[in-house]
């Protein structure tokens, strides 16, 4: 039994046609891509995530003498096979558009460049650590988009796929713009701002609702939520403005309330009204409750006035778009462009580029994919991150990522930060990458 | 930096609450119950699945000296807190449904009975590992029977949310019925049969197709399976034809084609055709990409002549049901049977136990959900598997949950073992739930 995060998980594909290349000499440079075929329904663009543990993933990557021991037991791969995977790291140079960075269909978010059988065996943990964090970057950032200026904090550890989407989505949801989780673990791991109240389940082990709330103040006085609803949500508003004055006596301030069912635009509005005619103003309004972008839309269309939401499922499982149709491709090998052209799933060859182009006003107006010798108007989007399999940097604070990402939202067109169906930015192929998928279809089909 | 299974992956709410238990000596037995409120659209039954994991993790439950010092550090808890949670070992009782059971909306498929904190504490990290392997299971088996006779893999781990994600669908997909996977670790870890082929990258990094097939051969003659849509599949089923007997002549045996693109059912009747002019009638094709239970339908519906099926991204991220609606409930506390009226969001209060009635067939006739101690007609579906913290028994093996599994599937009514949209089976509210039900909302009235 070893920990999920060993490079035994992976697709058993990938040891097999390392055995292969390893037989015939095929060591040359490969050049591998990843990018999102296309986007989602109703998306309009996607937001990169998940670089740093994609770094660190290549620069630990290491098969231990067990793992090793296990393959030579379990598989007839030859001795020669076996040592190169046993003295394996990896050597190679990766390029990448930073954490944060707005992206659209068609553009590589990551370049691998090494070794025909390094890029091949990292490519399964390598998509399934840059695709999730991106999948749920790029929902929370719908999320930010449709609930401006209003607190957001993932609740969605529970029913994330497994214990590393939970934390993993924590991280990807902050860096778009979300204020916080409620996963403790995230301020260990990545100094993540942690937010909790109370479960029903607390109210319900008391006899009565009030006890319940004066219990939880005296042990827990900071950043004090109390849920009110549990039985009869106006009720228990009106009790929290009887039991407020008296824990101010106590030195305890209640900082909110939390709804989690029922009508949020009619409770809210009800809620306010008692607290505002009880003096609390000051108590915020907190909802949750299988949230999404839609229904945030909605409530601000409707001027709830609730100040913050606890968002769970549908960010940490994405819920329209549990994944993007991606891929990890060899465009180039031993210096020589390649293209896959299975129907429906032709790529474009070669090292690329994505470079970004943006008006007076600061707005985007659309990417140009090309070659990557090939300049371009606009900024390069794929920067340098490791040469050698050494990171180039410190790995980006995710102060700095969030600055990206904040950044990046509001330069999209204005259609593109309302959550509109159908629109996304235009990405032109550049003259001499078309010529050159040309090129490799012509080579493909005299082989042929 | 702790592991994503460190017990500090919980919600911050859970620890606040239990400091506020312990706090006001609140240290009764509780009894807690998980279960999927609605069935997701489309969806007549679900799968249970995860409970193994579930009981290693109360099992090993366990906060290290690091993880309280940081807690210490980190947040205001009482030494009290603190020193309960250093020596906290989870000593309650389990019952649950065994895996591979089928079950329905409002059924508990587990119920934690242990003192308050402790059934608590567990809430996040127990929903977690349950929920996911039942969303696969659940998924999985739907495909299962989707594809009678044939053979499934699972695909899906580089689009799995995460490493865990990914191992535990290959287990929950297995334990539903999938013949096996593509995720190396879940041979070693589980015990599953493990598959692979070529990758398009592999065919591409050669000058030719059939160099490629050559190499490949090779390099892994067993079991030996030709990816043949790169470029043009018909010719490549053609090339097949050619190298299959040089291959024999080096005792090699070509065992199948894969098919990853363009429209199957037209390609597969194609490449059976090419196969058996050219005698190759014992190479089986096996087909992938974009797969799902409805894809699979459509493909039986037209004998499609494909042998086996690998199923990636619908699979492992569920992706029509990403999540289920789905609770960890209060029931009972100190004796006195609880629950939450939050609208669209109220409970069955109590104990509770499912019974299900079989026919004369051996097929479903429906199931009954009732207190524990109120015996019903048919089978109960929970039973015991954890007392005072410790396993009744060795775990299930994998094979016998299989068992389990198909057996369910069997005995599912025609209807829903056809996907037939909006169809369920009933499940019935004993009347001496529903008294208990109006007993505790009587109570609660006069509470308020």
């Amino acid at each position: 039994m070893y920990p999920a995060t060993s490079p035994l998980l992976t697709d058993l594909y990938q040891l097999n046609m390392v055995q292969a290349y390893l037989d015939h000499g095929q060591m040359d440079t490969a050049v591998f891509e990843f990018f999102v075929r296309r986007l989602p329904a109703r998306r309009g663009f996607l937001m990169a995530a998940g670089l740093e543990q994609a770094i660190d993933f290549l620069e630990n990557l290491q098969f231990s003498s067990e793992e090793i021991d296990w393959l030579r037991k379990n598989y007839r791969f030859t001795d020669g096979f076996l040592d190169y995977l046993a003295r394996l790291r990896f050597t190679g140079d990766v390029d990448a558009m930073p954490e944060g960075t707005i992206f659209f269909a068609s553009e590589p978010i990551i370049r691998v460049t090494a070794p025909l059988p390094e890029a091949q065996l990292v490519e399964t943990r390598l998509i399934n650590i840059l695709h999730f964090q991106s999948v749920v970057a790029s929902k929370a950032a719908r999320m930010v988009l449709a609930a401006p200026g209003k607190q957001l904090i993932d609740f969605g550890l529970r029913r994330a796929h497994g214990a590393e989407a939970g934390l993993m989505a924590a991280r990807a949801s902050y860096l778009a713009g979300f204020d916080g989780t409620a996963t403790v673990l995230a301020r260990e791991n990545f100094g993540i701002p942690v937010f909790g109240t109370m479960a029903h389940s607390f109210i319900q082990a008391h006899d009565d609702e009030t006890s319940a709330f004066f219990e939880f103040a005296r042990s827990r006085p900071d950043n004090l939520v109390l849920l009110i609803d549990t039985y009869d949500t106006e009720a228990a508003a009106r009790k929290v403005v009887t039991l407020a004055p008296r824990l101010k006596k106590e030195g305890i301030a209640v900082r909110g309330v939390r709804l989690d069912s029922g009508d949020l635009i009619v409770l809210s509005k009800a809620v306010r009204r008692i607290l505002d005619d009880g003096g609390l103003h000051d108590v915020t309004i907190f909802a949750s409750g299988g949230l999404d972008e839609d229904e945030l839309a909605k409530l601000m269309d409707a001027n709830a006035p609730i100040d913050g939401f606890g968002i769970g499922t549908s960010l940490t499982t994405s819920s329209d778009a549990p994944a993007f149709d991606c891929a990890y491709k060899l465009q180039e090998y031993a210096g020589i462009a390649r293209r896959k052209r299975s129907v429906g799933k032709a790529t474009w060859p070669g090292r690329k580029q994505v470079w970004r182009s943006f008006g007076d006003d600061g707005g985007m107006i659309g990417d140009v994919l090309a070659l990557d010798h090939d300049r371009q108007a606009g900024e390069p989007l794929l920067v340098p991150v490791m040469r050698h399999g050494r990171r180039l940097a410190a790995p980006s604070t995710l102060a700095d990522i969030r600055k990206r990402a904040a950044q990046g939202l509001a330069q999209l067109p204005w259609s593109l930060r309302h959550l509109s169906d159908g629109t996304t930015l235009p990405v032109t192929v550049a003259p001499g990458l078309i010529a050159l998928a040309e090129e490799v279809d012509r080579r493909c089909a005299a082989m042929m």
